[in-house]
């Protein structure tokens, strides 16, 4: 089925020794691509507090291998005093960004994997430990591939698409959420050609998606988030492909700041809008895009970070929030690892866990 | 009438002595408001070419003064010898940016009044040409102030304001542009909150109009391009002001890259959009927009510049045109010095000039 051999980007996976943990760092892409390989447990925690590993789902992955590298250093003598360093490492780990729940949801995995394989010889206990960080990081790459197939169905060969912020490889597992059906497309021999927004303040579209997509070997053109509106006026857009980061029962979708200005865009130019995500980000019980609540980050993201001199006087007022909510009429589906979803959201959501 | 003063911010004007020309040097705001005190030549001409002066009226007001300031510098005996150093000093200014028509148009007439001053005593000359110079300046003031009285009749005390790139005091004279009902409105008591869009690449946004309306004592909000669509939903905004670069005879308007993204979203939340200009930039000879060529600039103002390090990899292809064409349906009202057109365009634009 595989037409084309694109370098999969793996983010993080276990080392070919198998004791250590190896990441890209992603703080210093574009500019230099450097792997690191973890195994200290200092280090593991900073790979995740400092960001050189971001986007939950490659957290969670990457704290399930880090885990267990600690449980394969771990000279306990008895089983409680294995358990016992089991549960303190997996509650450092998560310290170091308590609210990534991805993160939490992993290290409780792999204690609660240690804690079934009880009455077990350690060798076997560790085994259990790999294959199930091992599990983790397959089923994310089998949901993201599910994604993937059922969003390539949604465009054509040849299509321009548009996408907003990095919802690709490094923040998930080999075929990223948005950037799936791009990626699985392209294997299969179809081009498309991506605009890449930008995204301010932390142009993960030019650092990370732009990144990636050149790294596969996807034709890209970078934009500033203020052209999108002349790409699609000049008729070279077919689809929107953006990520989600919490979406309401009815359909209203939580995503990085700038997706609803996309969307609405994209409804002035008659573009469909799609939003791709795992089953896992659908939340039932926030009934619509009102009750989520936005977070509001420094003010210094957009005055002076990245810049060789700050771009605003130090006393001017910024208002800096990190998502937007797009209104579920301007979605025109939401694209799950489980099956499309279509108005009324409020339906086809649901149904997905039913 | 006047209840607040405000700091207006000349960035052209003749100096106290008389015999040189004072700017704000543009090129270092915000971080350092930089005076230029010019009088030679290569002086003048640099000022114009590296954009220490810049905005088409700002640059015909200061290549006015310029020429005056060479002609008093003038040894020449007679006056076909005083005509020839006029004509060659007029000609090395236009050649500073040749395609400014501003600068073109300010000196032919700074050249035309010394002709018609044929006869006169040199001082008599001199004295024409100065106050050619300063009837240049007053000019651009008065129609400024005009577009500001006009375009202060669309708000009222207490709205909030979106503004997207620089039409301010810094690219004209005294009250600028599009910022001109607010800073008029602000001189009379009234508050508004303006929030302005950094307008990437360039961020004439965040270096130039949060500059200009801080010194003035606006109140105001720098975003960045992205988040107009999360200001404009939650009622933040009641009125959108943009500058123009040139309105076709049908209202389509040519303005900085990101002005048509912006009045599609004011259009989604039912929010007046409003184009300021003065009657110059109607050109009644261009249909449509769609006969309006837009200048594509350079990709590493996009991937490198301002930043200390590359935000993309080197081969990444961006796509960076300077301007995008606002169709004529999602503008309210074309403010003017010589008072508000809307639709149909094709009748009120004309009317201006009957």
């Amino acid at each position: 089925m595989s037409i084309r051999e694109i370098k999969h980007l793996d983010s993080v996976r276990l080392s070919k020794r198998g004791n250590s943990v190896v990441i890209i760092d992603q703080t210093r892409l574009p500019n230099e691509t450097v792997y690191l390989d973890l195994k200290d447990p200092e280090d593991l925690y900073e790979a995740i507090h400092q960001l050189r590993v971001r986007g939950a789902p490659a957290i969670g992955i990457f704290a399930g291998y880090a885990l267990y590298c600690l449980a394969l250093q771990s000279t306990a003598e008895d089983y409680p005093a294995f358990m016992e360093e089991v549960r303190t490492q997996a509650a450092y780990l998560n310290s170091s960004r308590p609210t990534a729940v991805n993160l939490s949801w992993a290290l409780k995995r792999m204690v609660a994997k240690a804690e079934a394989s009880a009455g077990k010889p350690k060798t076997e206990i560790l085994q259990d430990l790999k294959e199930e960080c091992i599990a983790i990081h397959n089923e994310d790459i089998a949901m993201c591939k599910a994604i993937a197939e059922y969003g390539l169905t949604l465009i054509k060969d040849g299509d321009g698409i548009l996408t907003h912020c990095n919802a690709g490889p490094l923040a998930t597992s080999r075929y990223g959420t948005a950037l799936g059906p791009i990626l699985l497309g392209y294997e299969r021999g179809m081009d498309f050609h991506v605009f890449v927004d930008e995204t301010r303040p932390l142009l993960q579209g030019a650092r990370l998606t732009s990144y990636e997509l050149e790294e596969a070997g996807v034709d890209i053109t970078l934009i500033c988030d203020n052209m999108a509106s002349i790409v699609m006026s000049k008729g070279w857009v077919q689809a929107c492909f953006v990520g989600c980061d919490r979406v309401a029962a009815n359909g209203d979708t939580a995503n990085k700041i700038g997706t609803s200005g996309v969307a609405i865009l994209a409804k002035y130019y008659d573009i469909p809008f799609y939003v791709l995500g795992p089953t896992s980000t659908i939340d039932l019980a926030t009934p619509t895009g009102a009750d989520i609540e936005i977070e509001l980050r420094d003010p210094n993201e957009i005055k002076e970070k990245w810049y060789e001199k700050p771009m605003v006087l130090p006393q001017t007022r910024c208002y800096n929030p990190a998502f937007d909510v797009t209104p579920h009429e301007l979605i025109d589906a939401i694209v799950t690892d489980r099956g499309i979803c279509r108005a009324p959201y409020t339906e086809s959501l649901k149904a997905l866990f039913e």
